[in-house]
């Protein structure tokens, strides 16, 4: 039988919820983290973090019996393994293999070069060129690998995020009047169909839909945004 | 019952020893890099690379039925799942994820932070920060996740390599005389005595054992280093 899982915020509650399993989630709010979370469960001070096993104790009270995880990908490997009937990776070794291999391509090459973009303008085309590699490694229908896996749940948030802070225009560098816009308007003519219909499609999962709150989501990126912006004017301040 | 094994060059050949795996190893040179392997089996040209199934046909004339798959830890993870009774990572979730964060900061921290030293001459100290937080994961005695796994394996040549490239002043900035010797010195020094009985008790595992060729890697590393080194200082040139 499972033991107690403790999820602080996160993409990997909809594995969670995919699997069924029992878990109580807790908002860290990343611009103000309590001093418990980083002293008790994860040092490095990010989410998502994960408690398991332990005590039945509350969220802010994390127990010192229970295994402290980390890092998303791990996270939702770690939810494969503790299900490992609901198929969250395929049995197949080399449908494994390119499951994990989008979801490196996806950590190391479409996050990086988003952060370049969205955080200090670094030029569009090396997100383009990332995200054609990353369409380029779907099938022609359905998930990442065949069934729905992890590798899903790891990029969907990612892109629907990105989606929405271009449509918000949330981005920390001082960008020119229309930069988002000229972006999205790109990004329409690149031929993108397949990763939006693959979007689209994890959207549709009722994992997605119970976990994924989109006005919450907006206002706490405008917040972190606007904080962002502030203390980076402020850093260049001479 | 598995099929054919290919691998080409590398750390993976490790993993396939402890399975007692039948595999070819076929030995590509990174300098000059065949034209069918990128064409075939890795478009991003780089090693270690594998492929599995398929007819048994000469590494040189891969078969198009074959799977081809890339990036050391992946490939890692496909041996462990092809040959799970060997336990190359333990049956325990908690255990594996504690396992895969290890190879997660050695590839985000250790890996980035020697690059950074070793080919551009950034300051030691993030190196010998890394180095801290990866000892800092290792357990009092024996391996990372208690017996012996895929991270043991992602470390131990990266670990090995280090120490060869300083001891033979194989760096590639224009280091200061002596520059390599002060950060041994500097290494000895910070009480890495747990790393180095670590990496001492992989190095006795009869599968380092069979596999490692110390002298033929010195010589493709000072051959790559003199490249390298030839190549950096024709780009500079004004």
């Amino acid at each position: 039988m499972t033991q107690q899982i403790t999820l602080y915020t996160a993409e990997v509650e909809i594995a969670l919820h995919e699997v069924n399993a029992k878990y109580t989630r807790y908002e860290i709010d990343i611009r103000n983290k309590p001093d418990w979370f980083t002293a008790e469960v994860n040092p490095v001070g990010q989410v998502p973090a994960l408690t398991y096993g332990g005590p039945e104790v509350p969220p802010n009270q994390p127990s010192s019996e229970s295994a402290k995880l980390r890092e998303s990908i791990i996270l939702l490997e770690f939810v494969a393994d503790l299900f490992p009937e609901t198929n969250m990776l395929p049995p197949d070794p080399i449908l494994r293999a390119k499951a994990r291999y989008f979801m490196d391509v996806f950590k190391t090459k479409v996050v990086t070069s988003w952060n370049g973009y969205f955080r200090w303008g670094e030029a569009a085309q090396s997100l383009f060129t990332a995200l054609e590699g990353l369409q380029a490694l779907l099938p022609p229908t359905g998930f990442v690998a065949g069934e729905f896996s992890i590798a899903d749940v790891a990029s969907v948030l990612f892109l629907v995020r990105m989606w929405l802070m271009l449509e918000h225009e949330l981005l920390l560098f001082d960008a020119k009047e229309d930069e988002a816009k000229e972006t999205i308007k790109a990004l329409r003519q690149r031929h993108f169909e397949r990763l939006e219909r693959y979007t689209h499609d994890v959207m549709e999962r009722p994992s997605f839909k119970g976990t994924f709150n989109r006005d919450a989501l907006i206002s706490v990126y405008k917040q972190w945004s606007a904080d962002l912006r502030a203390d980076k004017l402020q850093r260049e301040k001479p």
